[in-house]
């Protein structure tokens, strides 16, 4: 294994990009949202995408140097155009615009176009969040999960995050896949030849398989039956019509190149709780403010043995790496110096 | 069984409400939702609704004559502040205001304060799609569903509503229960004297239970496990914290009278498509709006067998009521039939 500062995990796959052909704007963008998931123990989103986004150059059609633009689609909707280069960049772009729009109007959107999108969700609701708004995200990916009550790949795994600002910590956020388990934890399994467990995939003939082989040529699942499979279809419609932009099945198949990532668009909403908050009911019972109020509700929760709060495991393993800093195999970090020489 | 048509079905919970002490308005209003239920075959928030309207009238702030009042929190944010009645005609209040700001700016929500809402949420966004509006709406109720991991009720069944408008079709509509069952089905299961299935609730030690009564006593369980449950909280958040209103723990504390009626709030979004999808993608994949882009992806599910759009089968429905009328049980003719004594 190599251990790496987070600092060092941010520029080594910086100038690994950047080596490969990405301008130092886009490959510091993608840095910067790749730390972030090293420094929270998300290793799947970690270095180990840093091949993901050098393998989704083989479309002819990336634009590993675009510079997003940024437009003003209407006075509560603004829009970055990714110009198909990836998604740190554009989000790095748009984020600021949208939270001015959303302090200045109570609620606002953020429509990201033409853009690949390897990465969590989880980073720009937090980042709003940060700056005292409710954020939600919604994106689709290519087409693995099955909808319900049929037995075809159609919907991506088509993730929805939300984050709730809190005074002097860390905002809550979550970040969950629409589909039964991650495709990683499948293709994990097949790595390992263990069995995956019931509910999360089909065969390609339909049957439920606990063979992870069999999974990954048939079709995922969603979490929860036909009301997963409900949420997949909104995030489609969120993060694909609703914003110009390509369904999951759209994406896979403009992927003859075999770049493996999901192209399309990303849908934000910012909310300010400051606005929304402050007529409130009429109720003594309910606090002043929202943070307090919300508060409240965590204490509840937290009162009850066995319960967590979304997010509170990436949030303690911060505290650890930021002093031991991450460990990768030496395999990947291997890899990844080999970018290096171009 | 009784049978009436709809206008009658209407008619019915009308002067039902007025004779329990309802202004003309309120009744008239709830009356609408009540049999667009009935339209739909939704029978848990059709007539049977009728006598939990009547029964919140037990806590002595209920105001069953409110009048509504509608203001605006910011250029994208309109508020009802309900005054203590119901929903159904908060919703009527606002809805027009909500329509406007979204086509105005892209995007805006509705905060609903200090309102009891015991209807379904499908019909508030279905509203807003017929006017060409994608729409979420979200409200908690009474704590009945256990978190994840604890054994107690915390949450309401806090269900997330969206709504996708289609040209010349009903909009494709799901309201979605974030537990594992409404609970008025477990209701109607108890009404019945039939089990409800596994994995809808504990009983009052925690255990799992498969006894309706049981289970009204107990926790309701999140649908999905974990990843139903941070939906759970994120209703929580967003129809209380964000609002200044009432979480579902909050609102059952309040109940001392027995009135068994969630108290509080709800937040609706509304996205206008045309703004949202008006740049897109460059790709020449994607369709030039979005109502036709949507199309292809419904057609996509549909070539699957077994498959079926959310909200078909109330749509479905829709046609034999029209022309056959709905039945209910005598005994809730009765029941309702009884209340026009006063």
């Amino acid at each position: 294994m190599a251990t790496l500062s987070l600092d060092e995990a941010r520029d080594l796959a910086s100038k690994a990009l950047e080596a490969q052909g990405f301008s130092n704007e886009q490959a510091q963008a993608i840095a910067r949202t790749i730390a972030k998931a090293e420094r929270d123990g998300c290793e799947s989103h970690g270095l180990f995408r840093v091949p993901f986004y050098v393998k989704a150059l083989a479309h002819p059609q990336t634009n590993a140097k675009a510079r997003p633009v940024l437009s003003e689609l209407s006075s509560s909707i603004v829009r970055v155009d990714g110009a198909r280069g990836f998604c740190p960049l554009a989000l790095e772009t748009g984020l600021p615009a949208l939270e001015e729009k959303a302090k200045a109007n109570g609620i606002a959107a953020l429509v990201i176009n033409n853009s690949y999108n390897i990465a969590a969700l989880w980073p720009e609701v937090e980042e709003l969040a940060v700056r005292g708004l409710v954020a939600m995200a919604f994106t689709c990916a290519n087409a693995y999960v099955a909808p319900a009550g049929g037995t075809k790949p159609l919907y991506g795994t088509n993730p929805m995050a939300f984050a709730w600002p809190r005074r002097g910590k860390p905002p809550l956020v979550f970040d969950q896949a629409s589909s039964s388990s991650a495709r990683g934890e499948i293709q994990l399994h097949a790595r390992d030849g263990k069995p995956i467990p019931e509910g999360w995939a089909i065969d390609a003939e339909g049957n439920p398989t606990t063979d992870p082989e069999a999974a990954l040529l048939g079709a995922q699942l969603t979490f929860g039956g036909y009301k997963g499979a409900a949420i997949a279809l909104m995030v489609e419609l969120l993060a694909g019509a609703l914003i110009g932009d390509l369904f999951s099945y759209q994406s896979t198949e403009r992927d003859k190149f075999g770049s493996g990532a999901p192209f399309g668009g990303e849908f934000i909403i910012a909310i300010n709780p400051a606005t929304t908050a402050s007529a409130g009911s009429c109720e003594d019972i309910v606090a002043t403010d929202s943070n307090t109020h919300a508060e409240q509700l965590f204490e509840r929760l937290l009162s009850q043995e066995g319960t967590r709060l979304p997010g509170s495991r990436r949030v303690a393993v911060r505290e650890q790496t930021a002093a031991n800093g991450t460990t990768i195999p030496d395999s990947l970090y291997e890899t990844i110096t080999g970018y290096l020489q171009g």
